[in-house]
């Protein structure tokens, strides 16, 4: 297990409802030293990407990002998620349906903040369904801008997000993928880290885009 | 001018209405070197404090509160703002009447994380009413903890909240304080540092609580 896996073994919760609380080091109270070593592995998992921009999500992917960006001396720019869209200046703005929530949600970005010239790296806490990240995704693509990768702290990978970025032949690197969790007995299987993370039995489950 | 001063003429914008736009280094980008400039900043004025936690609000206030945490070698409790509550698990839940947006919102932190044993610093981008700082202290208070100071990037100096927070005996220190704007000409009035910040005529000029 590498330390994020350790850690979310040591004090992470698991509910019914394959609901994986990590909220005492990762998402409400947060254990700065840990998202250090996370950024510091994601800048070795992306050494060789030309990155000059992060780009997250609030509010939970902001610590992330933030202390990440010091290992890629880099800014950071967070979208902002809205139900109501009040615009002020130009923005690209991102239509995400969320099956979870059957509700739209919008993921917003002020239009000067990303152009062609930027190289962006995206970074969360949980990819599960992935919705709001094709929503990242769709916004960079729309700036102009270039996703050199996508770094997501867990990954939950019973659901279908991390599959289908991974289709769409994004680099992305999850430091923890759950394969599965049993709330009776709190037991969280981890995928091994640096096997093919394709040709799994999910794949061939029929699971389709949850987000539309 | 200190360095967010400057900052802050050389790259806010000032709008009508009194409405100040840092979005380019603050709060939507982020310029993670002067985030840690701020940090260190706010480690120099409450050097002396036994501070063992920070404290903020999403979304903006996360990720200066992230990097001054590394300057306090603390962990960061984000409050949640929602303007319905779905409680799961026990929290200390604040409630902050908004005079600008004529509703209720609450302001939301999870039991376990705040409690007698700690020494807060609440950190945040802005500071106008207090209304969201008002709710953060009731929530210290709530918990048994102790507030040992309040760090703000910008202070609208010409609003009550900043008044209202140091009349109640608490350390706020702001790194920017705007005493006036003119959206015309973009002049921007910074309160000199370091002098006493009573005593104004604003003092006098009958503003109240603008919260409740």
């Amino acid at each position: 297990m590498n330390f994020l896996e350790e850690r979310i073994v040591k004090d992470g919760v698991v509910k019914e409802g394959n609901v994986l609380k990590v909220d005492s080091f990762l998402n409400h109270q947060m254990d700065i030293k840990l998202l250090d070593q996370m950024g510091a592995e994601f800048k070795r998992r992306f050494a060789d990407k030309p990155i000059n921009k992060i780009l997250t999500i609030e509010a939970s992917g902001i610590g992330i990002a933030c202390i990440a960006a010091q290992h890629f001396d880099v800014p950071v720019v967070f979208a902002k998620k809205s139900q109501s869209i009040n615009l002020d200046g130009e923005m690209y703005v991102a239509e995400v349906e969320s099956f979870t929530h059957k509700c739209i949600n919008h993921v917003i970005v002020a239009q000067k903040f990303l152009g062609p010239e930027d190289h962006v790296l995206i970074i969360d806490d949980f990819l599960a369904n992935g919705c709001a990240l094709q929503g990242l995704i769709q916004i960079v693509q729309s700036a102009g801008a270039t996703v050199e990768g996508i770094g997501i702290a867990i990954e939950k990978g019973f659901q279908s997000g991390g599959r289908i970025i991974r289709n769409l032949g994004y680099q992305l690197e999850s430091l923890a993928i759950v394969d599965g969790m049993d709330a009776e007995t709190g037991r969280i299987d981890f995928r091994p880290q640096g096997e093919d993370v394709g040709g799994s039995e999910a794949e061939n489950s029929g699971e389709k885009n949850e987000c539309k």
